[in-house]
């Protein structure tokens, strides 16, 4: 597959743009034309710039509000047209993108229009450039793919085409599947977005939400398949209009581009041999090594100043301590199936106090490989002689995910550390699930990496009301529900004091029981206020001796059509803290409704103490 | 008018929110559920925090899913209605919010409501509180208000009436004119929110993007005068969900929220007024002062440590130096009708560059008095003796507004700077739009201030691509275009740095003549690129002579039905630079396709300066 990316979904001049999609790996880029009007580089100097960096410039855009038109603007429009097809000379392009005329068009009359785009296609011969004509979803009298090909068959010119946009079909809900009527030589070029499926004006959505292939809605496996199947063989490009893009750095959104793409071309292979009957028919040249979701969440690893505050905390909630790592500066604390490898923070760059994930996989290999094809950074971790090696990546967040062997009891790597100070009741089961606060920039990009690269599946987001503002929060998890992620989006102005945003959730069989024994041991929990009870008992009608323990405990209580969820949180360390589930009866979610007060009670507590701290 | 707020409209706590509505003047509050329940306060203490605050507790909200439902639901129903008539009691809060059932209801049948209903106000009355019924937007069966109203009818209880919420009514284009045929004593609460005029599904767009009356688009003037028609006189409430506000400082918030209610008290008298066949109608108690828009622009009072360079470019546009003010630390620069009072910044507090804004209105003393009446903070300035006193008021940015007299020619304060030095040509003929850089979470405040205290008409919003993100505009105008004023929203993520959002634009007769003799003083303006005079080339067929002039001066260029816009910039002195315009034949716009341009540039510039600093 020839990748390509429009300058437009990039911040910065166009040299960073070129720049970036070149780092990006990238083998080409559209001219999005007011950043070529916008450059201080002459036409000649860009096209300079893009060979020493081998990037194809594959795509001069947009061109609009040509055809059906009479005939005084007819002449203004062919005026105009030969003076671009004199710079994309000038640039060395060849194709260039014509939209369906949304203003000035004057009838729908396909053969006036095809007609029209003919006289263009000869002005075009003249140039040696061709025209590749896009229907927008919002044109006048042309606003569906079929339609523009309807009319570039009827132009019957040899450099005349269409341009196929995926946002422009599928946000109409139009069916991709006679995309295969057309015949390849006859789709001069491709442009993919995805898109959250909002209902919203088609004009709007197109131009703020627009997202790379695989953090949205649409069904773009589908869409390449059929497209695959006409033989297209040009650039797969990609057209995002989107308002954080343009405010993020323009190497970080380039990576997690190239990363939506690459995902893709697998995708449309997976779902092309789905069509042919299996698995058989998957294109190995393009595959990406297949890999079964992770099977558990082995440990967490916390960096953190305040290691007194935590063994204390960890002890509390009945952890047992390893004690130190034999080479290396951290400590392992573990319950159950639930382990914290704990360390202070390493300096030499920063780092989210949950700083690494370690999932257990059954081949390791070919999960980092498929991470690394994906654009995933590989890191390098020094071992001592005899370590275990660490083997993983980074997220766009910063934080890293490591994997291990799947199916053992107790990792090999355990016995890296000292020998475990048992201490009686162990009620924690495993990590239920981990929240990782992501930074607004990043948030569309964490969920296309922990989506791709793990083969985790994403859960309807959701959003919750904070004292400073709304957290939008999407699950990630594997079908059985053992590795659940949540990645939360942290509204901008909030700031870092406001709100805790990151947490790991340890699975128990018995909450109310645990909650009581750290109390045993000096735990204090976040405080729930009384009003919250009785909220509950409207409700849910909840037993009196039931909600007296949870008040008495500040443990908080949801129901869904399974079963009953019951949890607590610890004060914050840093900016991280944890949280105590027990499911009951196979309750699936996450005590949403809770969230809000929980958030609020964080943001009391942090009040106070700052007060305290002040008094 | 008794005010009210819902506590939803505010970030914070419970208690924070409270304090916020009190400092901001209102009367009352809706108490939101998720407030009180996350709150740490028992319903006593918050009832006692509010009576000692002066707020009345308007209305408990909101009691979701009751009526339409089989019958072992509505026992479970009415049990969570009787603990919330408890909590209600222990509040003191006589009215509780009922919506209309949006997710349990099984049958719209009108008459199963009204009973149900009725068997909500045998249980209110028990408690000696009533229940307001209001239908949401997007109820399963119960839509529109004139629905609700018959149900109510229908339930014929003295404890049950109807909220009216304009948003619910106005999303959905309903015509509220019948809101004049419900009785007065069945209109229990009435809350309002004003909205940008959006096409997308109502319930985003009631959840995310609701704004103060006056920041949006609705005809809420209308809306007030038919409920006023019916005697009605409770609590006006706003009840606001908007992103943006849960992130801002509640007290900014609470503030531009009464503004709201101030201005559409008055705008509501004046529809009724102008109902009524004139003015004579109007309520005088109530109405603001009339204050006739401002007739120019006097002055623009420009703070910067950067004195020299300031002076230097000043020089080279043509403006004379007056020289020292006789008692203060600024000086006054001249040039036709424009001034431009130049100082240091005052160290006491954070300043924009663009500090200062003298306006001419009629009758000062009235135009201050509808601004303080308007919540705004009246400002005040030690005067020399003799001094003519200045009359202004803060805007929400920041910037200072004052009223100076109109109609003289030269303003008399004029003589307390230094005489003129003329310097011959003179091609500036006053200020023609001032941009002022909002801070995002102010920008709709910005847009109300600016339009009620002014009484600005707002422009179609813009939005325009910088290469650190999108730019939102928005112009307010006079009438006659004389006073325009460019809010411009930056992307949160675009830094200070990044983007030049302040500028101040003069008209002049002659724009290639004043851009040829700064060259001659040396002035040196922004460089626009080469590309951009191809592509205006190929899009407005520009004669070449002129082409070549614009392209030689950095001059650009736009045209619009009426006439022409010629405009260049200077580099920037701080945050802030100039741009010298030239309308020609009534052209009304602002040169919006060249912003991007003109951005981009100012982002090269800075880069160069950037490395060539580093360098």
């Amino acid at each position: 597959m020839r990748t390509s990316i429009a300058t437009v979904c990039l911040s910065g001049t166009l040299d960073e743009k070129l720049l970036a999609a070149q780092e990006a790996g990238f083998d080409g880029v559209e001219i999005f034309e007011p950043d070529l009007v916008a450059s201080p580089d002459s036409p000649e100097t860009i096209r300079a710039r893009a060979a020493e960096l081998g990037l194809s410039l594959d795509l001069y855009q947009p061109f609009r509000d040509f055809e059906g038109v009479g005939p005084d603007l007819l002449d203004h429009n062919l005026r105009r047209a030969a003076a671009k097809f004199t710079l994309m000379n000038r640039l060395g392009i060849e194709t260039i993108l014509l939209c369906s005329n949304v203003a000035t068009a004057r009838s729908g009359d396909e053969q006036l229009a095809a007609t029209q785009l003919r006289r263009l296609g000869d002005l075009a011969d003249r140039f040696g450039v061709r025209v590749a004509y896009e229907a927008l979803a919002w044109g006048r009298f042309v606003d569906g793919y079929e339609t523009a090909a309807r009319i570039v068959r009827l132009a019957d010119h040899p450099r005349v085409g269409v341009c196929l946009d995926s946002f422009h079909i599928l946000s109409k809900g139009d069916n991709p599947e006679a995309i295969e009527t057309i015949p390849a030589d006859k789709i001069f070029f491709v442009q993919l977005a995805d898109a959250p499926l909002l209902s919203m004006d088609v004009l709007s959505w197109s131009r703020h939400h627009r997202v790379f292939p695989g953090e949205g809605g649409f069904d773009l496996g589908a869409f390449m398949g059929h497209l695959m199947r006409t033989g297209y063989d040009g650039p797969i490009s990609l057209e995002i209009f989107n308002d954080t893009f343009r405010q993020s750095d323009p190497l970080s959104t380039a990576i997690d581009a190239h990363r939506s793409l690459r995902w893709l071309e697998d995708e449309a292979a997976r779902w092309l041999g789905a069509a042919a009957g299996g698995r058989a028919a998957r294109m190995s040249a393009t595959a990406l090594p297949l890999v079964e979701p992770p099977t558990g969440v082995s440990y967490v690893e916390l960096r953190t100043e305040a290691m007194d505050d935590t063994r204390t905390l960890l002890q509390q909630l009945g952890f047992r301590a390893h004690g130190a790592h034999r080479t290396k500066s951290v400590e392992l604390w573990a319950q159950g199936g639930a382990r914290i490898v704990l360390g202070r923070p390493e300096s030499d760059r920063p780092q989210p106090t949950v700083a690494g994930i370690g999932l257990s996989v059954r081949d390791r290999d070919a999960a980092l490989q498929r991470a690394t094809e994906l654009s995933a950074t590989q890191l390098h971790r020094e071992e001592g002689a005899g370590d275990e090696p660490l083997v993983g990546v980074r997220a766009p967040d910063g934080s890293e995910i490591f994997f291990g062997a799947a199916g053992e009891s107790e990792p090999d790597w355990v016995s890296e550390f000292g020998d475990p100070v048992d201490q009686g009741d162990a009620r924690i089961l495993q990590v239920d699930h981990i929240n990782l606060a992501q930074p607004w920039q990043h948030f569309d990009a964490g969920v296309l990496f922990f989506h791709s690269v793990l083969d985790l599946r994403t859960q309807p987001a959701m959003e919750v009301a904070a004292p400073v503002g709304l957290v939008r929060s999407q699950v990630l998890t594997t079908a059985d529900g053992v590795v659940r992620i949540a990645l939360n989006l942290v509204p901008p102005a909030a700031g870092e004091d406001a709100i805790l945003p990151q947490h790991i959730a340890f699975a128990a069989s018995d909450a109310l029981g645990l909650a009581r024994s750290a109390r045993d041991r000096g735990f204090r929990p976040l405080h729930i206020p009384a009003n919250y009870y009785d909220d509950i008992e409207a409700r849910f009608e909840i037993e009196p001796a039931l909600l007296e323990q949870l008040k008495d405990l500040n443990v908080m209580y949801d129901r869904d059509e399974a079963g009953e969820f019951l949890h607590f949180y610890t004060a914050p360390i840093g900016t991280v803290f944890l949280e105590i589930v027990e499911r009951r009866d196979g309750y699936d979610g996450y005590g949403a409704l809770n969230a809000p007060v929980r958030l609020a009670a964080q943001y009391q507590q942090r009040r106070e103490s700052h007060t305290g701290a002040a008094a």
